[in-house]
């Protein structure tokens, strides 16, 4: 157990956005809303997943939809109390602590908003050890729970519970609820007890992004090995092309960013081209025609010069990356994993190879 | 009090359809889903709506979405019990009775195989007194009673529940949910005292329906009037036009079925053209270019030979049919009543002009 405050903020961000792997919205919004609840609500306390009773009642927080809606249309102060309210009244017992489904800018953040302003504790646990686009693609999934009643609120004061028979259906008609309601929602969802949190979540994900963060933070200051060198080595990253952004096709549909980044090759990728194909998060990368990384392993495009990541909301022309993989949590390589967020799953034409075996043979 | 058995089911589906006014579905279908849960659990009580205490619960049930999708996505038995289950636990109290929302061919029908179902009462009463295509078109929006919590159920097993700050946000995200779930789900909505049902209800609608539907069953056992003659009498109609119909666009879209319906003179209207626009019910009737009735007043296309109403997903080239007029229930034609189901509200470019005064001069 300990408290999370506003320089724990600044990191945990900074490194969920990177876990992010292009998804998960901005972690500069993200940041101004959970230190805007603990400005007015005082700090969070995250507990380990060890402390957490195995009959306690967990409720999950996330904001669902589409990222570059996220930034123009964010949550307000009221929408939480609103949620766990019916939450609450809907399941009829007391929660015991709130946590994140995912890592990434956004997503990261919003649960420490919520559990300030609601005074719960946090659990550093998630569903996803980084971002995905759809609800039912956590490894909660895995070990068969719903994540029925799923409770949803706008911020113009509509809630809606949903009690569906898959997590597909689930994410099927939150979907189309969160398109009528302007592409993003405030949601609760896999509410669960402090036993199957400690049986299929991904532990330990929020001191993970912190201190991803924190070095990521200080990339420049240590003094034996070149920023590149550093990023790469504390990240356990995959360094899969550098390059200048050429080209963003974006299209936001159902809710989601779909589209394509093309970065042409500079330094030691001179005269090469790649491009990643993304929803919301980045799904897989490709140099000179050939794959060098697919979901779910994590494809994460950070700025050359300063480190920081580049969500796929904020591709632009100009601007130089260089793209890293990482390895993904370990559940999702196993078959009903990668059912859930394989690269067929997205529609993409390859089997799933993980990224240490793609990537023998160093950067092409 | 008195008891629904199968006879009674027969005219009130018939005379509802009428009263659909080309909305509210296929009588015929309508018939048989009521007929079904009567013959496997009895005759259903229908009250009168003085007969409900004060402080009763009652929970309005009606199909959503297009009639086209809902002859061939009918209702199980299920759905009943799992929707009025989340609503009951939801509101924690005790459900004294059902009722119908609209009247139509499957709306009028469906309430009495819940009632039948459940066990419980159904109340001679609704919010309509005809069938409107969305679902804050009821006499109780204008009566300040929300439609929230409204419930949902589809026939694979999914449930929602809505609370929403307007009774269009409820139309908008049940909408949504209902295309996602295939176009046509159970819903449960506007749960109301007995005391605001007397006071906002169309009462009597029921008994209305059996009426009209056992005097078109004998409109050619009239012996002093021809059977057209009969038929307007007793349905207090406006004959507006009669004619082949020889064109039909249609088109199912947002849970809706949207269209126009060109009917060419015959008999006396012989040299004459008139259309019908409709979204899910009819709109308004032109004929010759010249409105001749528009929402909220009843436009009902009959069968010439059999005076039985041609719903506008029966639409066919060829079909002989009377165009009639009925008067609306009198709330609709205030200001808000107006504003709600009004002409200007489905985008034609006319004001409400009643029916009795459109019709001076008798038929053109």
């Amino acid at each position: 157990m300990r408290k999370l405050g506003i320089p724990e903020i600044e990191d945990i961000a900074r490194g969920a956005a990177l876990l992010g792997a292009g998804g998960g919205g901005d972690p500069y919004l993200g940041k101004l809303v959970a230190i805007g609840a603990i400005n007015e609500c005082g700090p969070v306390t995250l507990l380990d997943p060890e402390e957490v009773p195995d009959d306690a009642l967990i409720v999950p927080f996330a904001m669902m939809g589409a990222p570059t809606v996220l930034c123009e249309k964010i949550i307000g102060g009221s929408e939480y109390k609103a949620l766990f309210d019916i939450v609450s009244s809907h399941d009829g017992r007391k929660i015991f602590a709130t946590m994140p489904m995912e890592a990434g800018g956004l997503n990261s953040m919003f649960p420490i908003a919520a559990a300030a302003r609601l005074g719960l504790p946090m659990v550093d646990c998630d569903g996803m050890g980084r971002a995905f686009p759809e609800l039912q693609m956590v490894t909660f999934t895995i070990g068969g729970i719903s994540a029925s009643p799923m409770g949803l609120a706008d911020e113009k004061g509509n809630t809606v519970i949903f009690d569906t028979i898959t997590n597909k259906w689930t994410e099927e008609l939150a979907r189309a609820v969160t398109m009528s309601c302007g592409g993003s929602v405030a949601v609760t969802l896999y509410n669960m007890t402090g036993k199957q949190l400690k049986e299929y979540g991904v532990k330990g994900i929020v001191t993970r992004s912190e201190r991803l963060g924190a070095a990521m933070r200080t990339v420049k200051n240590v003094t034996d090995k070149t920023p590149e060198e550093a990023f790469l080595e504390f990240t356990e990253g995959f360094k899969l092309f550098k390059g200048k952004i050429i080209d963003v096709l974006r299209e936001t549909r159902g809710a989601f960013n779909f589209g394509k980044v093309v970065v042409e090759g500079i330094g030691e990728c001179k005269g090469h081209t790649a491009y990643i194909e993304f929803q919301n998060e980045n799904l897989a990368a490709v140099v000179d025609g050939n794959i060098v990384a697919t979901t779910p392993d994590l494809i994460a495009l950070v700025d050359t010069e300063t480190f920081n990541p580049v969500p796929t909301d904020a591709l632009k022309y100009g601007k130089r990356v260089m793209i890293v993989g990482l390895k993904c949590f370990e559940m999702w390589r196993c078959k009903e994993g990668l059912d859930l967020v394989g690269p067929r799953y997205f529609g993409l034409d390859t089997d799933y190879i993980p990224i240490e075996e793609r990537s023998k043979g160093g950067l092409r």
